[in-house]
């Protein structure tokens, strides 16, 4: 606290982002990275640009990449905006498109950042409860509302929502902006960008952090048509005009020219997600269906807090939320299968002697 | 405009970055970038980290850049704030510090991007006219305020204000938070950095981009007592948790490990600057005194806005502000003594059959 914060500041509950440990020695299953390095036509991209250019600004308006995002999914570029991570890109959709009149509407259980940008640009909202499976039920968003936002495929529970459901909320609220928040969408589910041209009010945001390997690049993207991509470059002109640095910008527009690169990472760690799933499943861990990267589960007599604190001492590192209605559950990121394997060792010491749920 | 919009989004008048050109053959003296490369430390920095570790998040605090920043001016690494260039930094510090019940302060001169942050925040602000020298007059800030922000050197003028000046504006509103933008200072001014353990108000920013050429890779900072820099993480942690990504992080480190190479390139920019200044005098231009890297001149018998057209013809880019009490004035960028020499010449052509001012 000080006398020289403005109000809002005194008011912020932050993010806390899942923990980047500095030794290198852990199975790290806790942030939802890619266990596989990016392609290597993006480093090899980066590599041709870290070069005396980089004294010059990067263009304001990543006109490369949007035009390489635009391509791969058959848009316009004028219906692509991008920014310093989809965390970014999501601030600032927050900011020019969910900011309305009637309260915002998200689960109950969902990716933690959403009450924090509430929090940050004076937004309010109100909490939709999953159901006790934590699907999402469509007909709890006949309300009034000032849009609408969620990931798909969920998180941190992994379920996906069909498309069908997505078009229901869509035409539930055709005056209201849709944010369907797509970080894991590689991992099994449908886009919903093939709905883009069909809905004016729906933006699709996507991350190169997960699917493409590039956490460590600070690369996001939303689709939407043009008058909401407008609403997202006034506000980011008004904010950063450089967010995208000149490495990210050619290290981003590579990953799409890779697509067997892509296509083949995916379907490893799908393939590994389901090895697991099985195993947990054989442990008497309950494994919510995950389209994602990562799967959520619990065990019907043993503590998540204290499974996750004995794969700790073990070094793997999954991620426990201390929250209502999931805190008896993990979050485990799939890793590679030899990490895959680790962790279902280590699980089935510590769930040795209890009953399983089948 | 569109139903979809918040109400903010129609409220704005977003900044307009200078041209960005996609064509190499031109001389670019346009957005203040450094002419020489950077550090060969730096590219190497970034080359040892351009791996499959691009696959992890970056560290969300950026605690080695921190680290080296503090180490550089003598603090400590809680009095560090690290952004996605010093304009993410300004933006952060407009939310967090400068927004009060009463207007923000800051010249009718100067960084064109101070009102569109107002803008952006629902900030008022008052706008303080710099004298006919284009100088700050300190006495002219004493009025209810709810910060004070300018840069030191100015922009676009850049001339310094001596760190006197700085102290009597800190004692003037001690309850307020003073903001030196030193996006310049290393061309020649004297850094308030060294005040920030007196004042609490004080917060000092600074880039990457003008004196450590790395403009393409977007990084910023700035520095105060902790109680400020807190505010800043608050803002920053509910906004994007990883705003540097790993390349970023370690070349703008090591660019702090490489002093006689940064000394040197600040020295031959000075130099040149000092060099186009005789010479722009002597073709009859009126000079402001320079303390950052551009001059700001003009010719009392020559149009500013003709002479950019002219300059343009011959491929050589300038900055022109068509606004009020500076539209007869040219920013230019210091280039290499090759890129000054051409200018120069260009110049001459230009304003020949003139009569000089002396």
């Amino acid at each position: 606290m000080s006398q020289y914060w403005s109000r809002l500041v005194h008011s912020l509950t932050p993010y806390v982002p899942g923990e980047q440990p500095k030794v290198d020695n852990l199975i790290k299953l806790n942030t939802n990275e890619n266990p596989y390095p990016p392609s290597p036509q993006v480093l090899q991209a980066i590599a041709e640009q870290n070069n005396e250019k980089l004294r010059l600004y990067p263009d304001p308006n990543s006109d490369l990449l949007k035009q390489a995002i635009a391509n791969y999914h058959g848009l316009n570029s004028t219906q692509v905006f991008v920014g310093n991570g989809s965390d970014e890109v999501l601030a600032h959709a927050f900011q020019a498109l969910l900011k309305q009149d009637a309260p915002l509407l998200f689960p109950d259980i969902t990716y933690s950042f959403y009450p924090v940008y509430c929090g940050l640009y004076g937004i309010e909202y109100n909490n939709v409860p999953l159901n006790a499976e934590f699907a999402i039920e469509v007909e709890d968003y006949q309300q009034k509302c000032g849009g609408i936002i969620f990931p798909n495929p969920n998180a941190p529970t992994g379920r996906l929502l069909p498309l069908s459901a997505i078009k229901q909320l869509l035409e539930m609220h055709p005056n209201r902006v849709v944010l369907v928040d797509e970080a894991y969408i590689d991992f099994g589910g449908e886009s919903a960008i093939c709905l883009v041209n069909e809905y004016p009010n729906l933006l699709v945001s996507q991350t190169l952090s997960k699917s493409r390997s590039l956490a460590g690049m600070r690369v996001g993207f939303a689709v939407g048509q043009a008058h909401l991509i407008d609403a997202l470059e006034r506000v980011k002109n008004s904010f950063n005009s450089y967010p995208i640095d000149r490495l990210a910008l050619y290290g981003a527009t590579a990953s799409f020219a890779d697509e067997e690169y892509f296509q083949d990472a995916c379907q490893k760690i799908i393939n590994t997600r389901e090895t697991l799933t099985a195993a947990m499943t054989d442990m008497g861990f309950k494994v919510i269906p995950s389209a994602a990267n990562f799967v959520f589960a619990t065990h019907p007599q043993k503590s998540a807090e204290e499974l996750a604190l004995a794969l700790r001492e073990r070094k793997i590192i999954v991620r426990y939320f201390n929250k209502p209605r999931i805190d008896q559950y993990l979050r485990i990121t799939i890793g590679t299968d030899a990490e895959n394997q680790a962790l279902i060792n280590a699980l089935k010491t510590l769930t040795a002697n209890t009953t399983s749920a089948a």
